[in-house]
């Protein structure tokens, strides 16, 4: 039987810097030849990617308690088609985004409570937990700062400036106060280098020392 | 300021006979010249017939997780959309089906829990709950009987045999149960004008003595 996997989901606002991370860290994960799959919802998964064209179509406006329930759902058929049957194999899944960004968005963000959006995802995920969860930490303006570079659509640099932003950020901070071990908090606006430093330190009772692994 | 609003759910396993006392009910509250609105989810909302669609396909094999998920997304959109605000402007709304449906269901038939049901459904629908549901109680052959009559796919009868369809009967059972003042059980085996009268007879204190709004 293969050994357990890990599941250590990344988390932070738009523009914090998840993506770029989640590749760093598979790029290091595969180099101490751990199993790694580096995934971002709705993760190939046809459910998933149906439910996705709903949130974003303009034409149905999506009520935020049917947004909440739709991200669950898409979540659900995530853990059921890919990532249960990847941790049984013994796989590392880096996931970018998981159900702390529905109880920061939409529990905190659109208000419907972290609580009502931490019960719904409690069906959705069933006992799939992460095994650690970085949270990159950041002001909203370099954020913003950021997107604005990277010439992302208006739109969502609008988002940004609302209270909507701060709501999900003080979010992100009460779950990260409230479950330590799991969350490891990183100064996301550090050189992407040292947020990858940063984040290995945040995975080293995880990975074991590097000699047991990469055979060096 | 329109009085408010009552909503009356109309439940119970399939050919029950829920869309025949609907249209039975429909046509009795009009003559009282009560403003009825008899519904059926999605309701004639867009973004529930697309989450039906999904529901539909068979391609895309939904985990019933996600599927008890995607029920609730559509009927958050429903009370939205819809039911919300009818209710705001004093419809007195039939409907056929709603959340117990899920709760007998999801939670009974497929297994997930009528608790973890009904704390996916608390988001979806928020403070609207029916004034009064009709349970039509019914024994799954009758039930069976009633669909071959109609016609309906071999595919649906199959599933009437399963434990599934014992399983959900016994959580409407429970759900009758536990709240006696809302949900009322009618002997759905008797005659449709029977099944009507008893319906009339549930309702009674909702409705008052009739010549208050027959004017006869
Ligand atoms: N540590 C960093 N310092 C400076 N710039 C960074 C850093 N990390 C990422 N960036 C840049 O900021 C932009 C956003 O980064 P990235 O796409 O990784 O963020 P994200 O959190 O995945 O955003 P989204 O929420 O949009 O998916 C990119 O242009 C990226 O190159
Ligand atoms: N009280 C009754 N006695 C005998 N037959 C009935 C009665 N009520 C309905 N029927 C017949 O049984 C069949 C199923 O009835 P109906 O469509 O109203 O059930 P339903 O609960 O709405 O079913 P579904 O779950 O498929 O929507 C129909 O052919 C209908 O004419
Ligand atoms: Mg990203
Ligand atoms: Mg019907």
């Amino acid at each position: 039987m293969a050994p357990p996997g890990r599941l250590i989901t990344i988390e932070g606002l738009d523009g914090a810097g998840k993506t770029t991370l989640a590749a760093g860290l598979e790029q290091e994960l595969r180099r101490r030849r751990l199993p790694v799959v580096a995934l971002r919802e709705p993760g190939g998964v046809v459910l998933g990617e149906r439910i996705r064209a709903l949130l974003a179509d303009p034409v149905l406006d999506v009520d935020p308690r049917a947004e909440a329930l739709l991200f669950a759902a898409s979540r659900a058929q995530l853990v059921a088609e890919r990532l249960a049957p990847l941790l049984r194999d013994g796989a590392w899944v880096l996931l970018d985004r998981f159900v702390d960004s529905s109880l920061a968005y939409q529990g905190g963000g659109r208000e419907l409570g972290v609580d009502a959006v931490a019960a719904i995802n409690a069906t959705a995920v069933g006992d799939v937990r992460p095994d650690r969860t970085l949270l990159l930490r950041l002001d909203p303006a370099t954020g913003r700062r950021r997107l604005a570079a990277r010439g992302d659509e208006a739109d969502r640099m609008e988002r940004l400036d609302e209270p909507f932003f701060a709501r999900t950020a003080a979010a992100y901070d009460r779950i990260a106060e409230a479950d330590p071990g799991r969350v490891r908090v990183l100064d996301a606006t550090a050189e992407p280098d040292a947020v990858l430093a940063a984040a290995l330190a945040a995975l080293a009772d995880l990975l074991g020392p590097e000699g047991d692994s990469s055979g060096t």
